[in-house]
C-alpha cells in the first residue's frame, strides 16, 4: 500500500489545505471527519454553499463590503452618515465594528494591508473608490481603523499622506490598554501608546 | 443593518462549524477567506470533492478502513499477514502506522473509543467483523493500538475481556518515553508506564 489516501479524499484534503493556517495534518483531520462523521445531507449543504458563494454574494462597488446586491446594505442605508468613513482592513473587521452597534457612518474595506514581507503593495488594496469620494468632496472625516500591527500602521501612515492634500479630517482609532487589561501583563508598545494617548481626567 | 452575514456566506460558515474544534470565529474566518481569496476554480474543486466523497470512497467491509472498493487495499493484499490484526481507533491512526512502514499484518478500525462522557458505548464501535474473524479461528494475534487516553485504555480493557475466551494472543502497544523525550518534561503517568514497562538492557 502506498501511504496516500484514496483520490477523492486526497482532493478534499488539498481543498482544506487552502484555508488560512490549515496545514496537512489539520486538513487530513477535517477531511476524514467529513467522510466518517458528517451526515450526507450536511455534506451536500456544504458543497452547495461553496457552489453558490459567488453567484449569491458580491463585493459592494462603493465600499468593498460583501453584499447580496451591487451596493451593500450599509452603503444603501440613508439613515447612516455617508460623510464619515471608517477604513478597515477586512470585512471581518467591519462586522466586528458593527457588533459594537455604535458607529453610524459608512465603511471602506481595503481588503488587506501594505506588507513588504507578503509583497502586498498599494495597488493590491481597494483604495481608488475611497479616493474618488474624497476628491468629489463627499467626505468630512476618514477614520483609519487598520490594525495596530506593522502592516496596519504602515497602511494608516500611507493613507494619511495620500489624503493630506484634500480637505478632509483624518483620524486614527485610539490604541491603549484593553478594557480589563492589567498593566503588568501588557506589552510595552501598547503601554507606550496608552501613555502617549493619555487624556485629562 | 443586522449583524448577520449574507445567507450564502452564513450557510458556508455553518458548514465549517461542523468540523472538529472549529468554532464560530474560525468558521467565519474560513468562509470569508474562501470568498475573498480563493480562486473560483479552487472553490469549484472544493465543492466537487465534497460531492464525490461518498460515491467514490467506501468503508472496507472487512476492517473499517476507507477504501475505493468494497475491500480495502490492505485487506486485499496477500503479501500481508492476515492472521495478525492491529486494532486502531481511527483511519488516521491506521495511516500514521502505515507511514512507519514496518507493520506487515492487517488492521481493524474501531471508528471511535468507549467514552462515558461522550456517550459512546460498545455498540457504537465497529467490533463485530473483528469478533467474527476471531471466532472463525482466522487470527493468531490481536494488537491493541488504541490511544493511551482514558477512552483508549477503557476500550483496550474491554476488548481484552471480550477476547479472553478465544484462542488468540492479545497484546497492547508499549507506552513510555517518546524518542528524544526529556524525563523532566514528561507527565507522571507516562513516566509510570515507562517504568512499569522497563526491559532488560
Amino acid at each position: 500500500m502506498n501511504n496516500k489516501y484514496p483520490d477523492a479524499l486526497e482532493n478534499l484534503i488539498e481543498s482544506f489545505e487552502h484555508l488560512p493556517s490549515v496545514g496537512r495534518k489539520t486538513a487530513e483531520r477535517y477531511a476524514l471527519y467529513v467522510f466518517m462523521h458528517m451526515k450526507e445531507e450536511d455534506i451536500i449543504d456544504f458543497s452547495n454553499a461553496l457552489n453558490s458563494l459567488h453567484t449569491d454574494i458580491h463585493i459592494c462597488e462603493s465600499c468593498g463590503n460583501i453584499s447580496e446586491g451591487k451596493i451593500c446594505k450599509i452603503c444603501s442605508d440613508n439613515e447612516r452618515n455617508h460623510r464619515q468613513i471608517l477604513v478597515v482592513e477586512s470585512v471581518k473587521d467591519l462586522f466586528t465594528m458593527e457588533k459594537v452597534n455604535e458607529y453610524k457612518g459608512i465603511y471602506h474595506v481595503l481588503n488587506g494591508a501594505i506588507s513588504f514581507s507578503k509583497g502586498i503593495g498599494i495597488d493590491d488594496l481597494n483604495i481608488s473608490s475611497l479616493l474618488d469620494k474624497v476628491k468629489n468632496g463627499d467626505v468630512d472625516e476618514i477614520i483609519l481603523a487598520t490594525n495596530a500591527t506593522l502592516e496596519g500602521e504602515t497602511t494608516a501612515k500611507y493613507l494619511k499622506e495620500l489624503l493630506k492634500s484634500y480637505d478632509v479630517k483624518v483620524t486614527r482609532i485610539a490604541h491603549g490598554l484593553p478594557v480589563g487589561g492589567d498593566i503588568s501583563y501588557i506589552d510595552e508598545l501598547t503601554l507606550l501608546k496608552a501613555f502617549e494617548g493619555r487624556r485629562d481626567y
